[in-house]
C-alpha cells in the first residue's frame, strides 16, 4: 500500500490535478482548462469530479491522506477563503475548502501558488532536505515563499515573501501596487516585453523590432532566443532583468541570511542569459554571499568581506528551480501529507 | 527570593554592566569605560570584577542566573568565540565565553549588541508581547534584529538582520562593505553629517555652516536641533533620512510580514524629524503595510491596496523604542534567564 495526495495547481489558463505518492511519484494528472467566466461552483463540480476520478482509480493501492490546492492570489489560511484571485475572478471570498470539504468528504488546504512551489522544490527538488529557504518564482510577476524549519514562514497575513514588491529603483517604473521600482517590474516576463518595446522605441534594437512584427507578438522567450544568438539588444535587457533580481536576492540574503535560494517559475529558464549579471550583483551588494562564497571571490577583490566572516563558513546556495512545472503539484500535495 | 542575572552592554566607548530581576528591575548598573587599547585578558577582568561585584551585593536576595553579553561585531554563537568587533579590536577571535565562565564560574551567553536589544525591547519595551518583530538600531550605522516566535531568528552565520546594507539607492553612495546605496549611507548619524557637509559645500546652508564652525564640529544632534528650530535645509536632510528608512522599512515589511517593527538607537530621538517622511514612504511602498493600516489611509488614494486585503486585518505597528540605552542591558540579562 502506497499512500497518495491529491495536489491541485492552478495556473492563469491551465487547472492542473495528480495524484502523488508519499514516495514522490505523480501516479496521474489531469489537466482542464480555467474558464474565468464559469461560477464558483461550476469550476468546484469540475475540480472536484477530477479528484474523485483519481481518488477511485487509485485508491486500490493507498489511502487517500487529502487534497492541497495552490491558489495564486490572496487567501485567508484560517478560514480557508479565497479573497482575490486574478486567475479565478469568480472566487472572491469564496469560502473554497468547505464547498471542496463538503463535497468530497476529505481534509482540504489552502496555499498560496509560490509556497507550494517552495514546498514542492524543499521535498523534492533544488532544496531538498533544506530546512530553511526562499524561492522567487518569476513569472508575469515575481512570487515568494519563505521556508523556516521546514515549514511556511506566512507572517502575520500570510504575506511574507512578497519579494515582487521590494523596492530596486527608489523612483523607477511605476507599479500597480502604488509603489515605483519593484523588483517585478524589472524581473519578470513583463518587464523583459517592456524592456524590449523601449529598446524598440529607442531605434536601436532592429532584430527584437523585426521580432515585435512576427505573431502573437513580442514575448519574454523570443528576447530570450535572440539573447541567446548573440543579439546585444537583446543580451542588454537580460543585463537589466540580472542586475534587477541581484539587488532583490542581495536584500533577501541580507534580511535573511538562510541557507539556500530557489529560483524558479517559467522565466527561470532564461537562467543562462541573466545569472552572470545576478551573481555579480548578488556579490557586491551582499557581504555574507561574498563571506560565505570564497570560491567565487578568486581574483576578486572582495578581501573585507573575507576578513569579517571566517571563510570556513558554511555556503550561501542560490540555485534554479529544477522541477518545472510540476513543483507546484508536489508541493500541493505534500500540503495535505502534513 | 528575587533571582537575577548580569546583563552587559559594550558599546564602543562605553561598557556597562547591570545586575537586572527576573521580574526585570535593574538592581544596580557599573560603568566601565572601554579601554580600546586593553590586553583582551585584562578586559575580561576589569569586566569580571564588576560583576563579581554585582553578585555579591545582590547575592543575598536571589541566585545568579548567568550572565549575557551584547557585543557590536561578528560573534560566533556556537564556539563563543567574538570573530571581530570594532569597539575592541583586541577580541579579534577570542573565546570570551570560555575566558569568562572560567573566571566567574557562571553560564555566560554572548549576543550581538542589536540583538539584545530587541530582546529588551520584546521583554519590557516598546515590543513587550509580540512574539514576532523586528528591530532597527539607528546609529553610526544600522543594527537589525529579528524575533521569532519570541526567539532571535539567527540564519545561517547569525547574519539575519543585515538591514543596514539592504540597497536603497543602487547607484549610491558607496559604503565600507563594497556595496553601493547601503540603508545605512542614508539613515544614520554618520549619513545625516554627510549630508550636513554636501549641503555645505553646496553653499545654500547657512545655518548647517554655521554650527560646523562651533566646538566640537558637525554632529547628527546639531542638525536635529537645527531642524526643530525650522531651519529648512536641516529638515531637509531629515526628509531624505526619513525616505530611505521608510524605504528600508517596506522592504522589510514586504519581506516578512511581522506584527510590529521597533526602531531604536541614539537617532531614533530624532523621530520628529524624520518619522512624518518615512511612514509617507512605507505606505506607499509596502502594500501589505497600506492595507493592513487603514487608520492612516484616509483622504490617500490608496483605494487599490485597500481592497485587495480585508480590512478587518490585524495591524502592522511601526513604532520607536521605549527602553533607551538600557535595552541591551535588559536583552543581555534576559538572554542569560533563559
Amino acid at each position: 500500500m502506497t499512500d497518495f495526495a491529491i495536489g491541485v495547481d492552478m495556473g492563469g489558463t491551465n487547472l492542473r490535478i495528480a495524484a502523488v505518492s508519499i514516495d514522490g511519484q505523480i501516479l496521474e494528472k489531469i489537466n482542464l482548462s480555467t474558464n474565468m467566466s464559469a461560477r464558483p461552483d461550476d469550476l468546484v463540480d469540475a475540480m472536484c469530479g477530477a479528484i474523485e476520478r483519481l481518488t477511485k482509480q487509485h485508491g486500490g493501492t493507498g489511502n487517500l491522506l487529502g487534497a492541497g490546492f495552490g491558489i495564486a492570489g490572496i487567501i485567508d489560511l484560517e478560514a480557508g477563503v479565497v479573497r482575490k484571485s486574478a486567475n479565478v475572478p469568480s472566487w472572491c471570498n469564496y469560502p473554497v475548502r468547505d464547498a471542496i470539504e463538503r463535497r468530497l468528504g476529505t481534509r482540504i488546504f489552502l496555499e498560496n501558488d509560490a509556497k507550494v512551489h517552495a514546498l514542492g522544490e524543499q521535498w523534492l527538488g533544488a532544496a531538498r532536505g533544506a530546512r530553511e529557504m526562499a524561492l522567487l518564482t518569476l513569472g508575469t510577476g515575481i512570487g515568494g515563499a519563505i521556508v523556516l524549519d521546514g515549514k511556511i514562514f506566512h507572517g502575520l497575513h500570510g504575506m511574507a515573501g512578497e519579494f515582487g514588491h521590494v523596492t530596486i529603483e527608489p523612483e523607477g517604473v511605476p507599479c500597480g501596487c502604488g509603489n515605483r521600482g519593484c523588483a517585478e517590474r524589472y524581473a519578470s516576463a513583463t518587464a523583459i516585453v517592456r524592456m524590449a518595446r523601449e529598446a524598440i522605441a529607442a531605434g536601436n534594437a532592429p532584430e527584437i523590432a523585426r521580432a515585435a512584427h512576427t505573431e502573437p507578438g513580442l514575448t519574454a522567450k523570443m528576447i530570450y532566443d535572440l539573447a541567446m544568438q548573440g543579439d546585444e539588444p537583446a543580451r542588454c535587457i537580460f543585463r537589466s532583468f540580472g542586475r534587477a533580481l541581484g539587488i532583490l536576492l542581495a536584500d533577501i540574503v541580507n534580511v535573511l541570511n538562510l541557507k539556500m535560494y530557489v529560483v524558479g517559475g517559467g522565466v527561470a529558464s532564461a537562467w543562462d542569459a541573466f545569472a552572470p549579471t545576478m551573481f555579480e550583483e548578488i556579490r557586491r551588494r551582499s557581504i555574507i554571499y561574498a563571506a560565505s562564497f570564497p570560491d567565487e571571490m578568486q581574483g576578486d577583490s572582495e578581501g573585507a568581506a573575507a576578513n569579517i566572516v571566517d571563510r570556513t563558513l558554511q555556503k550561501t546556495i542560490i540555485t534554479r528551480a529544477v522541477l518545472g512545472s510540476d513543483a507546484g503539484l508536489f508541493g500541493a500535495a505534500k500540503l495535505a501529507m502534513g
